[in-house]
């Protein structure tokens, strides 16, 4: 995660929130006017983008502002646990309050939802990923937030990664002829993936040497023969209606990657709050 | 909501999803050729942003897609429903479509939620509104759906409403005090609102006009008592703690506003495919 | 006022009148080069956007230039007093000197004319605000600058705050029914204002129980009575043909607000110069 | 004028007056309703930006707007002429209205003061000029309504000028040595010019060839003596205490160019409404 | 190649170009005015972005110009050849000239210069790639022209591809370590490369089962020793002081991918003009 | 060259390169791992923005990293001298290598390719300049380089210079038409410039007292005759065909001006590294 990039969203959204200014707080605080206050966790949760995001909003929000205590990415908190301690301008922690924690709870919600699909899948080797199901302008954050949640990232957006799909197939005439195509305009450092629905497919990959094949909403049945019949000779990524009581079937059917849309677009949000110290 | 800033807000989804460019599509299709598709609803829903939102996402990609069908913001569809219909160059088809079903899930998500809140109080003349716990970049178009959903919007960010906090009051030594400031600083167009624990704190309120008092986290018996000793004197606004299961009490104790933070912070996201057509 | 975005904005400015470079200062000064001057008030006036402009522009211009000795942004300074000292890399004082003074003149002439109109009403309760008729691109800082020169603000922009007029009551057939039409569309945190040509506009809107009343360009005796017709049940706002001339009578029909586009369309610039020290 | 950069300055200023949505009209104008108006004089003025930035205001907020009856910037108009008539939605009326209107009325002011400095000037040949005392971030359009109004534009910015001034005097050591290093340093296509406060700096700048001599708040005599001293060997520019009351005297003197920092900082605003039509 | 950051792109460069306005060609034009241009090849070359990003330099500048009889990109054209006619308002013919002609000359050269190493060793697989050594704000159109003379597309950046190198194997203690660890944090579909400067590097990689192997300045006999022991078990990379002379033989060894700084750090500039017809 | 720009430009450069993160050396390298690199000249040039550029880029990256000991712009430098040196944390230095290295190869080989034009005419005073022929995106960056190897600048864009080109005398029906035009039109402190063909044009242009006469592709004996008859009255301007054969040869023929654009268009690119400390 690139904290240039990083920069320029937080701000964006710091501008969303306070507009042209705060008609509450900058009439009643003089501008030194000093404080404190500790983010909280309000339930056990797995942490994301502590140090990395959330200390970020505030230091942007005001150089001055010392932040300390930061609970590192990827460790999991009980409920009442501080994860960040901020102290300064009491104005600036009141304007940057409701950005960092809007993003938090988000961002730790990912995280902790990620982490109960990796314990659910954690006697396998398959790993669990994201896809590009995630809100739009957090992507990075996001991603960032599987990977603290003991998750993997796909591919970033549809300029890093290969992935041939039904419309594809149909506008080449056939699934080998679009790898064919595929193969001699991606850059040598990018393994081209197949969306298949059948094992037909599965063995139409085989033959034409896929790198990745994606298993499409198969049963538990087909996986297990598809992951037979590729035996090793190329990535098996399963794909659809994975959820936190399919997953370990799943992984049990040997594939290598189980791609989740849920981690991101339905991971419900943490409960964290900011507390004022006297 | 306007365009301009929505465009500019679209534009940037788009470029983060597409990078430079679609590896898979650009190289499989020629620029001229065409196809068609629906987004449909996979689950019954409300929608929001299927015109404003969605349908622009596909016209900027290419000004040449054609958009139709479009389902009005607010109406109730039920799964199977067609929801938009795009036909137009099938590469830019494809690199729009994940941003604009990631867009529409979210905001129709939000639409339904809010519509289940307005239903449990219907009985009641109780605005359910929003808060600032939004998804940070996507305020715009939350607070939208929110509406497409029967609630209402409270103030957008911290330059168009006063909310005064225990922190203000703390800083001025009290209520009154803090009021007082405010109401001096405070263009005359935004009403005052004032956050309240306790009984107390509501009757200063009164003795000093204030215009909102927000009761927060009360619990019924309080909110009641509240609504009894305001009499119209002030909106009533409870806060904290609002769920599905615990609306329609608090709507009963008479409260004008009914501020829910899950409205955009746990909506569930709703299941919306695109389909292509042969 | 919000400094992510004074930065924004002040960093649009100095571009515009830098450009690539300083073809003269860039060649004749080493980068070392070290010196002094001041902000000096060469008429008399009401202070605003010293420290919070104007010393801004020269610390983006370069961290290291010291700013000292401010005025205080509010405060009335006489003909040859200093308003700022700057010190630092010769060159980017150079750079930031046209920038800084074209502000300060604009800022200070909006806040001394309006500590006129303040000055000319000070025996009466009514508020002097300004309006939307601000400098494009300077509406943050022109309406800090009424603020300092004792000033009140009205709306920022069209999103938070409502105003009825003319055209609306046309498309809705009448007063009443755009008044409806908006309040329940307004969130709650937003009064909600009416402009009114005669006394009967002003009957139906108490009717309605409109939150501000503006009078439009009413002659004395008429706002007289509509004063005394609305009887507090409402704030009343006088807009329209207000000058130094005119503006004590009108403050003395007893209205609660007195909007002025003048005092952002029409203050006289401030004479302020910048003085090398030696 | 570049139109690209327009459009990016007429967008800023639209989002700055509109914010996320205009809360008055939006709801009471479907998007179809249709309407008419025209922006109409108010006093006699001379005409600048009515085509080139009034009607590109309205037409960037919704590219149905039709405008007609632009009357040509530089055009002399009296009280109650049309400058431009709109037609389109109401709503996007309604929102670009006040930008169109802030803009025109200060760039029809610019142009109509510079008009009444060259109608006192001209029987002399000497060209009325702008300076860099411009209004932040609208240096462009102003320098252009200065040339609407028969003036003549100075340099743009620090970067396509040069002007070697006290403080570029004293760090060579002496006005010669300034001279020599920016002749070497800068562009053949850009002329040299030095500001004189004596005749003996006069003389210094025709030795070393200087191609323009501003004459700095320097007496009508001296001015006389210097421009016999520099008898068509440089540009002659007078600058400092122009106004209408001195400005034709000056000309008198013989100078080339006049400077006047008030055509822009001190222009009068011009009365310009908008009036619907029905 | 996405459109929208192209247009982004290119608008910046017009705006670099043109700055306020064009001081020449605005005055002397009037806005009706139009006029026809070819731009033609002034030597034999290879055509890279002549519709995909002349003619939109043009299109941006004004939407009124038409550009017909654009050669198709990846073809070779002799000197006198017509790449493209442009018709339209003379003035933003003007504007747009600069912009073209200075990405044509450099996007053709890149084009044409890969195609001599392309050509060069068209009787072995060899891929000829182009590197991260590009024009730093012009990586997008020179990669897209690498492809048009005929080359292929290395990393994009650092986000979309691994390679690991000197200090990062130091960092690790082993080369093994390092492929260990970045297996377990890169995304599956994107595959690992390392550099290699000795055989036994090369064995190490083997062993741990490296997806790409650079050859990184090895001579000759080295790369054909690696290739014979990588067998087929990764893609080879030939990288490091490839030029015209020495990439037949460097193809000749084996290898799959030969890597060419030079293809866009060094590729001459082709002449192209543009002629006005009358 | 201002900074502020040059900030913007190198935060966009970094984007490019960086992409969303470092996929090689993020996991690899903890935020505190510190390190030391130096640039080095792997062939004898002339520097070029190694402090103003280079070091910029790695301090934008991250503002720990510590530069010292860079080589003055302007200066010869041999093979294997040291241009820069650079540390801090690893990570970052690895995020900033490639911008910095392939911007200071450009520059220092337009600076080195300069220094030739202007060491084969160092007998004669004719500045050697640039043209508007820069890569798009970089002409502020390249113009400054020129700079550094000893050239001299052209005007930056079209907005700080006046060309009278062929198009805008046919448009005008003479030459002294359009030179009337424009001088008219065109700010006191820019020169005019035309272009001329043929020596009757060049006599047309002392007839009607143009600045500077661009000799274009005209032959050595035809720049002899045009210069002895324009005998001082006006700047002579040589451009067309100049290359390192000829320019001696151009000189010699007593131009004021040699304008080449080869300056950026064709500059080799210097061979630069950078080398990790132990």
């Amino acid at each position: 995660m690139d904290r240039s990039q990083l920069h320029t969203m937080l701000r964006s959204f710091l501008h969303e929130d306070i507009g042209h200014g705060d008609l509450s707080s900058e009439p009643l605080f003089s501008r030194g006017e000093e404080g404190s206050a500790r983010l909280e966790a309000r339930e056990p949760l797995v942490a994301a983008g502590v140090e990395t995001v959330a200390a970020e909003v505030f230091r942007l929000q005001n150089a001055k502002i010392q932040v300390s205590g930061a609970v590192a990415d990827g460790r999991s908190v009980s409920a009442g646990d501080t994860l960040l301690t901020v102290s300064g301008p009491v104005v600036d922690l009141l304007k940057a309050e409701r950005v960092a924690l809007n993003l938090l709870q988000r961002l730790c919600g990912v995280a902790s939802f990620t982490a109960r699909f990796v314990e659910k899948t954690k006697l396998y080797p398959a790993r669990i990923t994201d896809t590009r199901k995630t809100t739009p302008g957090l992507r990075m954050l996001e991603k960032y937030a599987v990977r603290a949640g003991g998750g993997y990232n796909h591919r970033f957006n549809l300029s890093d990664g290969v992935m041939i799909k039904d419309n594809h197939i149909a506008a080449c005439g056939s699934l080998t002829r679009a790898v064919e195509i595929l193969r001699e305009s991606t850059p040598h450092t990018i393994r081209i993936e197949v969306e298949t629905d059948t094992l037909d497919q599965v063995r139409e990959c085989l033959e034409c040497d896929v790198d990745i094949i994606m298993l499409d909403n198969m049963d538990m049945e087909s996986m297990k023969q598809a992951v037979t019949l590729i035996n090793g000779r190329a990535l098996v990524e399963a794909s659809g209606g994975v959820n936190l009581e399919t997953v370990a079937a799943i992984a049990a059917t040997g594939v290598d990657i189980i791609s989740v849309g849920a981690l991101t677009h339905s991971a419900p949000s943490c409960d964290i709050g900011m507390d004022w110290q006297t």
